[in-house]
């Protein structure tokens, strides 16, 4: 497969532009609206926890196009799936960092902004060592497609004293081509829940 | 009020940034996947037929910084709001166009990309005549509140030929901070209807 | 598989405990706004068109138990799914109508109540039909899934002069248990348009 | 005003057939799924706490037409309207009560069925009491409108071993007419949490 450049300054890059196997991808809408939920400059140490295929490290590594975005990953189909689409993308700044959250954090520069997509069960021990490591005026933002998950992200911020705390549910569905009618076909909804550090 | 900037490289202002009277707003989650349908390059020149608050003006400034933006509008108090916007954000490459469109589109220079967010009636006649000046390889990004507007747009789009069409219905509810509780309020869905020229 | 009793006075039952295959089937949140929305008598005459499972004939004909349900199916699955899901509840107010609407509405009792569940492209046909066969006072309930069948059953309901249109778009996310966690799954939306002959 | 009777075997009676004030209402469509899954028999015994206008509780009295229905209402608003509502649909089941739950709950017969709608903040004190009055087979659904109820439920009843656990939410759209044509109008979605005491 070719590089491919996603060229434009707003993103939402297309799915089927992403290399895909088996492992869940935050789908364009809800990945363009988590990265606004981010507000990421030029330079920012962004950690992707639970990167899945990569599609927000390879958005977000063009967004903060000096910054180093580090996508934290345990499975390793994904990981191959992040490889490849690194190398899509061209998105040079992404570091893969194979392994298990919060142990796989270790040692990473301290990030000014936090994605959480994927906890492997660890949500809580992941969101705790990610705040501890945040410095004041942070960021995380998390996609909660478990209810645990969402709860858990609302208590922790909030006992975190964390400010701005934004929690967004977002239900995507499409009218779908079937050739003589369009099928209206929902995807899951993800929570997106946000918030700055104090 | 004092001006400020949006220094990231991220879209989705959040909607207490703008001055907001009783005009309709394009909430943020709606606004940064509508941005990001069209796909903006630092040059592109943007027509947003029925700009309302100017958010989506704004917002497509900052990503177009090299272009120019068009807000079309009719209302005296929505032409209010949009100066107040761009004056705030400082997005001075926004171009004020008070009057009906599609009359007002008249003499406008050939848009690269078309946001139509209200139409007052005449949304049929506005694609139309948008659709005729959009270059190929240009794109159309229509927000329907109406059913009437989503059925029109999807015939239109399809008439026309246009290719990668996209119908998505975003439905976005916020989990509101009430002191003891979140309580869950919706806001209106939206179509996001996109397409490109052939 | 032993015959089963819905003993309740409320609907919506539950979804496995029909007899399903491939055929798409009428989940039971959907089913049960879907009856509201027809408001059955005692004694009503219904033509389910599009029948699919059985699953809207087998509830209307026990809220209508001295009327008659007419469940009209050109898929023969389908058929044999509607036949045995009448058997299993005992719903012996059930006709089985094979064949293709509206060509075999001809010959049925005049209904009371008209659902519309699926059209395989002739929705304007059958709802005209029908619309025609209703006695003032009479409801038509139609459950649109496609975007197009959407936009013909406002359009000719409005033509038609029906009054009391309403027009209820039900998304359905289930938190689903998988164990140690809830995942949020959405079943695709369904627009239920309804209205009275006048 | 004059009493009105809901004659249709079907439930959803529209919103506006009832007296409402400033309380909030549950609308059709969520009433219509909320008594589904509470799987009324005709001589249930209900307690329906957090009443509100009162529309749960009529409903729930045509359907448990020889039964009971314990209507709990804090407010002297609301208790009026349940009043109202209760003669308007000649629902002569349904006893009012007066109170904050659960000190409201003493002395009412046990039941077969608990609804709860509104808490006052009491929510886990509310279930915990209807839980240990609830027999095997009894069943209980909560309408959460806020994240901390909704959270509470699912751990409460988990908690006390409830089977057939179910956890919907339901998000309604209206396409509202405006004459020249149909706006989509989103209600507040509600998660309705359902389950049968062991």
């Amino acid at each position: 497969m070719s590089s491919r450049q996603w060229i434009y300054k707003t993103g939402g890059i297309p799915d089927e532009m992403f290399v895909r196997g088996q492992v869940p991808m935050t789908k364009a809408e809800i990945r363009t609206v988590t990265l606004s939920k981010a507000r990421l400059l030029d330079s920012h140490v962004v950690w992707d926890i639970g990167a899945g295929t990569g599609s927000v490290s390879v958005e977000a590594a063009l967004a903060a196009s000096k910054g180093e975005i580090y996508a934290v990953e345990k499975d390793d189909e994904a990981l191959e799936l992040i490889k490849k689409n690194v190398e899509l993308f061209g998105a040079a700044n992404v570091r893969l960092c194979p392994g298990t959250a919060p142990e796989a954090l270790a040692g990473l520069p301290a990030p000014d902004r936090v994605f959480i997509g994927g906890s492997g069960g660890q949500f809580k021990e992941i969101l705790e060592y990610a705040c501890a490591k945040l410095p004041r005026g942070g960021r995380v933002v998390i996609n909660a497609v478990v209810l645990e998950t969402l709860t858990a992200a609302v208590e922790m911020l909030r006992l975190f004293h964390f400010s701005d705390l934004d929690i967004t549910q977002v239900s995507v569905t499409k009218a779908v081509d079937l050739g003589r009618m369009h099928m209206f076909r929902s995807h899951n909804p993800v929570y997106i829940i946000s918030g700055e550090k104090q």
